[in-house]
């Protein structure tokens, strides 16, 4: 582990024990694409008491976060206290240290990111916050890398779960808002002070971030035009839905002529776009380019692993850039090379999968217990049947949705039912798919 | 422009030309990105007489693709010429001479890209396909940067448009596949010999690279279990509908404890996942991460522009490489900071928006047309407008979406329609966002 990025972890809550859990669970897979072990070596918490959902072997607990922003053998730091004070100071001690440092701190960057950007600038390191918008979603590299060939003209996105969630409960349930906000919050999806969600501030940090990205502006979250949903009726709901619309909770930059518009706002939307579609607490962010048009990100916005995951892909970045040599490289298939591996194909025969059926069979008695019985031989148990008359002297139709079935089991039954004298040509079969998370 | 980065484009077809036009007209973007400018200096072309869709001025047009990957004077080689043989000589020979390389060509990077890659690896540098797989979107980095903190256990996508679009017009038109095909073969989406699309190969390749960059697997065309869409009959997709399923054409892989399975088929979808939703000519690729869970990409797959889209940001990425000094990491908010610059912010009253209007009003006979001779003496048309009666005696209520208007008009209007004497107090007004592209 000599060669081991060393990182220190500032904060252990929901996220700071994501991170822990997650370099230590998926260490070997990170090593095969980064060619060198990240090791969380240093922590602070505020309470250290705490029981934590996380294996803190082995790593140095430190009363004082500002030693761990201050050490020698800590190479990037990750701030996960949230605030603006403290954070900021123990960034800049950090970057001082020409240390990079990885944050989740929307609010931050939102309000403070230009002077802290100056000065990681100026030190040659970075400050990542891929984990400060939409969770999980790798929105920000998307923007800055994937989308730098076009002039983005215009981004909208749904980027606070819980307003979201809370205006999804109202629209498939007729909730009230107070409602809707009680159940958010009876989950953990809402504060006790809901404040930040509901009245679009948390959204407006994470627009203020996109749109400077975006746009090639300086971050100004005094530019954004916030407001909230709280105004938003089960009956405005229900009128919407009447015209063919859903109403979301926006964060909308655009850029024209005239300049930019940077707006929090309860939207409505026809319910046939995708941006309609999005429920629950999800985030999704639509970009618009010259070049490549509407493009869509969506996933967690929130919850410890999701934004880990985020935390972890910018330790990634900063740790490829830790390694100067042209070895580090992304690599071609983002593995390292040496660590690319081959993994046995798992035969046809052996794919597990949900199958949908159609059997043109004649018109007579006992034809579906017949083929009924054949799948309960095989063990297949069925989801979903429509048996359909036939019209004038037409074939009549049977299809059946099977549960997950081994592809073998299931191709045994077939040829058994296709050997029936009833069952006629013409047999359609295809997989079915539930992605159930 | 002594400091430019020298891009050598092989190939001017759609991909080509939308290439050359994008570095031209989004030049002073992408030099705020990189830091300096990205220029087409040379070019080549099959047929030399033909017309473009793009202007060739200053660039040096070569009779011979070998001349630019052997060109000292060429720091990036674009190949977009397709096939296997030529363009692998191509490829191999700018490696050779330590160029990096950009390629949109799926199927040599699928079927020859371990080759190409070690050769890659071994003069240092970088063979980069963002544009191989799903055009326009980013999902590549995604997968390689974005998710790095992930184990990726599945994913799924929708990455053919042209077979999404057959299977999108059989459903919502109830078309037979050959009308559907014809039809995709007169819009252009649909070459005249559509095997490659309609049985599932050039989705294949795609899958072939997707699946080898989410599980650090050597590129294996062959193990790809493939399955076209000529047997997806009206029929099915009728019954499919009436079981709460929609029929897509699917590249899947996923790794489980006994391997890895890929394949590419027809698969039901329940309705209401967002992959069922997904019509046309959209591509969209799912990726599900132990850490992150599910996270979805969509947007254009083919085309000129959103295809140079991905090949641009390669070169951007590229450009970033041939400077190595730690200036040129990827910048903060992804411009360099002295290309960071203000732009005026739009005022909420110069603000351009349709909008949802709810008012109470007094069950009285003339309310309607008062209310809409406001609208119409500020010039607002009414898009859609519903007048509920009320129950017992409450007010009667009336919504109204209007068409895109000035913020200050329609504030106007609404303080006007306020101070009627029928009109009640809880007006509710929200923006609305149709999102056409």
């Amino acid at each position: 582990m000599s060669n081991a990025v060393r990182v220190g972890v500032i904060g252990l809550g929901t996220v700071g024990q994501g991170v822990v859990r997650l370099l230590k669970n998926n260490a070997a897979e990170i090593e095969r694409r980064v060619g060198r072990p990240i090791v969380v070596t240093h922590a602070s918490a505020r309470d250290l008491s705490r029981q934590r959902d996380c294996d803190l072997t082995g790593i140095t607990i430190a009363a004082d976060p500002m030693t761990i922003a201050r050490d020698a053998d800590v190479d990037v730091v990750v701030e996960l206290i949230g605030g603006k004070d403290v954070a900021r100071e123990l960034i800049l001690a950090a970057i001082a240290r020409g240390k990079h440092v990885v944050t989740a701190n929307k609010a931050l960057i939102a309000e403070q990111g230009n002077e802290i950007f100056a000065a990681a600038r100026a030190k040659g390191v970075i400050v990542a916050f891929e984990s400060a918008v939409a969770g999980g979603v790798p929105v920000i590299k998307a923007i800055r890398e994937g989308m730098a060939g076009n002039r983005i003209e215009s981004l909208a996105g749904i980027i606070n779960g819980t307003g979201n969630y809370i205006l999804t409960q109202m629209t498939e349930k007729g909730e009230s808002f107070a409602d809707a906000l009680a159940q958010a919050q009876k989950l953990g999806y809402a504060e006790a002070d809901p404040t930040f969600d509901v009245e679009g501030i948390d959204a407006a940090h994470k627009l203020t971030i996109l749109a400077a990205s975006a746009f090639g502006t300086p971050l100004s979250f005094k530019s954004v035009n916030t407001e909230g949903i709280t105004k938003v009726t089960p009956q405005d709901i229900t009128i919407a839905q009447a015209m063919g619309y859903r109403i979301k909770h926006l964060g909308i930059a655009k850029r024209g002529d005239n300049g930019v518009e940077v707006r929090v706002q309860p939207t409505l939307i026809p319910e046939n776009k995708l941006l309609a579609k999005v429920d629950g607490v999800l985030n999704t962010v639509l970009l618009k380019g010259n070049a490549v048009g509407q493009v869509g990100f969506y996933g967690r916005g929130a919850g410890g692993d999701a934004t880990a995951s985020a935390v972890v892909a910018d330790l990634v970045d900063a740790a490829r850039l830790l390694a100067a040599d042209a070895k580090h490289f992304v690599p071609s298939l983002g593995f390292q090379p040496d660590a690319i591996r081959e993994l046995p194909l798992v035969a046809m025969d052996d794919v597990q999968s949900a199958h949908y059926l159609r059997l043109q069979v004649a018109d007579e008695a006992g034809v579906l217990s017949r083929i009924t019985a054949i799948l309960a031989a095989h063990d297949i148990s069925i989801e979903a049947i429509i048996q359909r008359e036939p019209r004038d002297d037409e074939d009549a139709t049977i299809a059946i949705i099977t549960s997950v079935v081994q592809e073998k089991k299931f191709n045994e039954a077939l040829v058994e039912m296709q050997s029936l004298p009833f069952v006629h040509a013409g047999v359609s079969r295809f997989r079915v798919e539930h992605f159930n998370d």
